[in-house]
């Protein structure tokens, strides 16, 4: 099959062997969505070789379970092995143990095909399209806020970047009712949000400490000292994104305000596909373009220029 | 009256009028305790000139309602406004115009008579000692942490660092029931810990990202870096030390590892002068020595020895 592998920093296209795991589901890949996190990975920012890619809709051609075949789903990245401390403790994502579909030790989803442990699919129900399913990942680690920190309908909340996640992010924050704002740099992430009633504010406008909730999402110094400084005494700080090495950072102030800094990952499937279900949200408004897996080297060409949010790979 | 006086880091004894505010108490010092803000702020890390100390039980010699006169109390440090926005929404130790005790604009305890708001008094049950009052302050500073997140009985607790403040954190989280463990150097710290049942730990022998709750409180990044390895995914890490200066940290693998951090400053007192009138906790174990007034300038230079615990100045 082909498929896009990352080796030292360069990606480029390779004809290899379907995978073959007898307790997994072999799964038929429909599209793939390019994030941030694989625009990094081809960076050097995490050491991984192997199949780049974990945002994806496919269709199970083989599993253990024959249920499931021919079924249209979306997968969990974490793989995990379910016996260790994390995993008997209702943490699995953070399964000491863990595998991660095309980030660590488990190949990707730019290929025609991949394989998943059957615990990790959920169905896509028929009224979501595939452009809409693929986005379930990110859909997902959004929602991992709202699993996280309650957001109150009475809270003024900051989100801080208007990028791939920062856009979804909003579109879920924006359900609870909440005082949104979302400081947004580019025309076309001005005019996403604008679209749904989502206001915009600027650097500028900003006031400091006034902020119950700010959700830091642009994953730079910048945009964290933005955050600390727009969120009130005792507010919540929510990390959306990595950054690049260390960060030196005030940390008496941090106790002096008795702020809350909370690091938010992968989140859930489940409540990701309802809302998906039920077009409560639509992440198709960020799709800029898509190319097919033969074009792949192009579509993360086009995923790494500014103001580009969403890039799909459409490959079966 | 008799008064430290701290003025461009240097500390002396001063003759000075008494506080006259007919709007607040006038309260006759008992006995003050130093704190580790006091000597930090000797060495120049908060710009303040006045009278230092904010840690005392005194009698209320006059104020505006009468029935105060004559009442034994402790001191809420915070003097607030009431009318911003923090007071206004339940966050009074956060007003954005308070004035602190020996610490922001308002003068401390190391006096004769000090004066604060009637609404920062509470009354000293009978049964409680002075030597046992003047640990209010800070017991409530620990108890702080139970005000803030839910220690589970069944939570593995590890608290870093075993001084002043870590032995109140530690008396105060072996109430919940929980594994409690603290990493201690001095030999004193260890006995006074064990005394009650506490376990120690050593630096060595802590498993990294096992600890539900890690509680950091020597304000030293060693510190932070121990309890930071400490912390298991998910893990809530309290901060209730500031930090001399900026620290470089890893916020991606905080992200990661969506690990919580909260920072925690003063506490509640109702539920701190409980526990003393139950004697649920003792603070008096770590009284080291008690210097009169007139001697605060030893009485400092002994509180700043390494290893020693609370120095208390007895002043009527």
């Amino acid at each position: 099959m082909q498929a896009l592998w990352l080796e030292n920093n360069q990606i480029s296209l390779r004809e290899l062997a379907p995978p073959q795991k007898a307790h997994e589901a072999l799964i038929k890949i429909r599209k793939a969505g390019i994030c941030s996190t694989d625009l990094e990975m081809v960076k050097g920012y995490y050491p991984y070789t192997g199949i780049l890619g974990h945002e994806f809709v496919g269709e199970v051609m083989d599993a253990p379970d024959k249920n499931w075949i021919g079924a249209r789903v979306v997968g969990e990245i974490n793989a995990v092995c379910g016996a260790c401390e994390a995993c008997l403790n209702g943490r699995p994502t953070h399964c000491e143990n863990r595998t991660v579909l095309g980030i660590v030790n488990r190949d990707g989803v730019f290929a025609e095909y991949t394989s998943l442990p059957l615990a990790n699919l959920h169905r896509v129900p028929d009224s979501v399209p595939d452009e809409m399913a693929v986005f379930t990942e990110p859909l997902a680690a959004a929602l991992e806020i709202q699993a996280q920190i309650q957001v109150k309908s009475t809270d003024r909340v900051l989100v801080v970047g208007a990028g791939r996640l920062g856009q979804l992010i909003a579109q879920t924050l924006s359900l609870t009712g909440c005082d949104l704002h979302v400081v947004a740099r580019h025309t076309l992430q001005k005019n996403l949000l604008s679209a749904r009633g989502i206001r915009i504010t600027s650097e500028e406008e900003i006031q400091p400490g006034k902020w119950d909730i700010v959700v830091e999402v642009t994953g730079s110094p910048d945009g964290f000292n933005l955050a600390r400084k727009a969120i009130r005494p005792r507010g919540t700080l929510v990390l959306k994104s990595t950054y690049k090495g260390d960060m030196t950072v005030n940390f008496s102030s941090i106790v002096v305000d008795e702020i809350n800094i909370i690091g938010s990952r992968c989140g859930p499937f489940e409540p990701a596909l309802n809302l998906l279900e039920k077009r409560e949200v639509d992440p198709t408004v960020l799709i800029a373009e898509e190319f097919s897996l033969k074009d792949a080297l192009k579509a993360f060409e086009k995923a790494a220029q500014p103001g580009v949010l969403k890039v799909l790979v459409g490959i079966q």
